[in-house]
């Protein structure tokens, strides 16, 4: 029992972030975009083509606040008992093509799972020409072994789809080198590439980045729900629970509720891989 | 006829070119490395995995001199008319993970092939630090309409790929993406990209970059006459002839002659798209 469970309350930053448009393509490619069809989807994909404009996938804005500031301090934890647990964002205003972001970002729980701890941490960016939020991310990380500590074991999450076939089943065949683009917007953990770290951790092989499969999950439904329009996006939320290899088909079944789609994503063989999934679109 | 064939001799440069460990990873990616299985040429696609080194591959040297220098001033030419014909690369010293290079071009023919006019501009990339060379690329671009003013045609290539069958036959299937993820390392001709541009070019859809073509055949050559060592290559050399769309499946057909490899590549429907091929290896 390392963690310290002291840590609520903790503000880091601010620090800041720059993106390129270049680096804008290179997380839409990292998210499959225009991999299926690479006609499709230009605004993502290109700096320019006739009759388009560049625009960034709003899921970016997770990776730009996930890497880049001071370390998480969470004790003396075995970091190889981490996992990506839930993960939201909430969108103030669209994302630049090419830009600055300050941010911020504060330890607001830690809740006691019994078999583990679960450490939430809510990152903001805001604009640091006028001090407005563009975006709000809410991240939480399961560590394995430490919860029994008589703790608060945190709200539960009332989340059931619909009892009816979904409304849409999307489906994405991941490319074997997806990880190897996505880790390029800054998530260069060896579980995603390199086969003796992943072997070390219990994988057959390096597995996807569950923000992959969630970059992909919501560029999916924007194209569903939104007609790809990444504006529309509000706010997404879900939960991992099982990783991806890279080549694995993803499948999302989604069901439209109002303003809001429920989802789940689901690997080839029907094994939950994102689980609780509501994404919410502008009115 | 308006190519100004006085530009014989015309010498342009220094400029230098900088590029980092990402760019590497990102042009390796964009010529198929880790495509077909991720825990292979790590090399190339990581910049650490356990027990490897990052490399580069010996083709990127060509995407390095082809950008970011002045324009090459033709005459008043018609730019869609022009198509890259030959490619030449010279290797004298591997390339490092991350640098600055120096680079001169100077045009050195106007050859007149009847239908059209062949500009062939060597360029050379030099290490700043002592003022040695790196490589030398030679680059022909035959320019359609702009032949037949009675000037020399230029050597004849006296290319034969031996009377037997290949010494290995190396199949690619290109990936739909390709060219999206190709052009990152440089090369934004909407050709690549724009399918409204493709279509007033004449294609049914974006193509490769020819150079994607290239880097894919000797990344091939390299992992099968070499063991993917980069810096066995010594020189390469190939002539395009005819587009390819991303999605199709490159097949190189290769013949060992002593310390070179003879080779050429075709398209799925068996078309040869690159000709005339000769990959020097160091001894």
């Amino acid at each position: 029992m390392a963690l310290d469970r002291g840590i609520v309350g903790v503000e880091q930053g601010p620090w800041t972030r720059t993106w390129s448009s270049d680096d804008a393509l290179i997380y839409a490619l990292g998210v499959g975009a225009g991999q299926l069809d690479p006609t499709k989807e230009l605004a993502f994909t290109t700096e320019y083509a006739h009759g388009v404009t560049q625009r960034v996938l709003p899921t970016y804005a997770i990776a730009l606040g996930q890497f880049g500031g001071p370390p998480l301090k969470l004790g003396d934890v075995d970091y190889t008992q981490l996992l990506h647990a839930e993960q939201t964002l909430t969108v103030h205003r669209p994302l630049p093509v090419a830009g600055t972001i300050e941010l911020r970002r504060v330890i607001t729980d830690v809740y006691d799972k019994g078999k583990g701890a679960l450490v939430v941490t809510e990152t903001t960016g805001s604009d640091p020409a006028d001090g407005q939020p563009l975006f709000a991310t809410r991240s939480s990380v399961f560590i394995r072994g430490e919860g029994g500590f008589g703790g608060d074991r945190g709200p539960s999450v009332d989340f059931a789809v619909p009892d009816r076939a979904p409304d849409a089943t999307l489906r994405f065949p991941t490319a074997l080198n997806q990880a190897l683009i996505y880790r390029l917007s800054g998530d260069r953990n060896p579980l995603h590439a390199d086969p003796a770290f992943a072997a070390a951790g219990g994988f057959e092989r390096p597995i996807l980045h569950g923000l992959a499969t969630y970059g992909i999950t919501v560029r999916l439904l924007l194209g569903e729900f939104a007609d790809g329009d990444p504006d529309q996006l509000a706010t997404v939320d879900g939960r991992f629970t099982k990783p991806v290899l890279p080549g694995e088909e993803l499948v999302v079944s989604a069901w439209r509720d109002g303003d809001s789609v429920l989802f789940r994503t689901a690997n080839g063989a029907g094994d939950i891989v994102l689980d609780r999934g509501r994404l919410g679109l502008t009115g």
